[in-house]
């Protein structure tokens, strides 16, 4: 038991991904404090691209992804970045809501589900 | 590589649903702008049920329901559309929390995870 | 139809755990009102792992988990609580944000995705 899951970058509280079957799992996405909007949404999914191409999978196979913005201010902004970063015609299933994160400082964060 | 995920209503910024394998993944489903709580619910919920149809589910079908509400005050109100469209004995796994949504005038969003 | 989903303790609003292929939904996971972050924490962990061997999983197994807290001055209480009980290296993909739950005295909510 045990062997069927795979996860990668683990620590004492998270996993960075996790595989299971054919569905890969990642952990909350976050850009760097301080910066703006743009700025955190960019690296936020270059992280999130990243990861997926770790375990195998890329940004054009992701099947449902919950966005939560700390201020709805950021919508628009959020989504030019979103919509120029993702591939054309592999947008995947989405949510979006407003959340505080762990730190008052991060604007945006991403939690991905995507196929292996 | 690709034909394993089916996407539906695909747009620059999201599909309304994603297939893969047994798994479908649907957006957030909203109701209108400026209606009531039991209206959007009631509205929300019948497009949860068109697009789970359009794929081929059912909303007896649904595993896990995350439900946001624009405020906790309509949990009652909510609960009650929710529960009568609900088919018997099919109840998926369900978290509701509080968040804006896009929208001032949206109360209530669900983002459902169902079985093909 | 049908038989390739089973849920657990369902009710009108919810399944406490639905079962589908080799993945369980769980219904988010809450402790009891009033009590400290610490306990709260606790408690709705404990129901996880109930919850999880209910169904033939186990707390080692988890592959996503979604954390709602009510205030994100309880993060690092709510972490300590978190490491203590995850057994070493299974810890799963994870994502924490700010939301109010059903009631005002509920500080921390978990809705966990698991393998069976």
């Amino acid at each position: 038991m045990g062997n069927d899951i795979q996860r990668f970058e683990t620590g004492r509280r998270m996993s960075k991904a996790v595989v299971h079957g054919n569905t890969v799992y990642l952990c909350g996405q976050v850009g760097i404090r301080g910066q703006s909007i743009e700025e955190q949404t960019q690296e936020a999914l270059n992280r999130v691209q990243t990861l997926l191409e770790s375990v195998g999978s890329d940004k054009s196979r992701m099947l449902q992804v919950i966005i939560w913005l700390k201020s709805m201010e950021h919508f628009d902004a959020m989504n030019r970045i979103w919509e120029d970063w993702l591939p054309e015609g592999a947008a995947p299933a989405r949510a979006c809501g407003q959340s505080a994160l762990a730190s008052d400082e991060l604007l945006v964060e991403f939690t991905v589900t995507a196929a292996l």
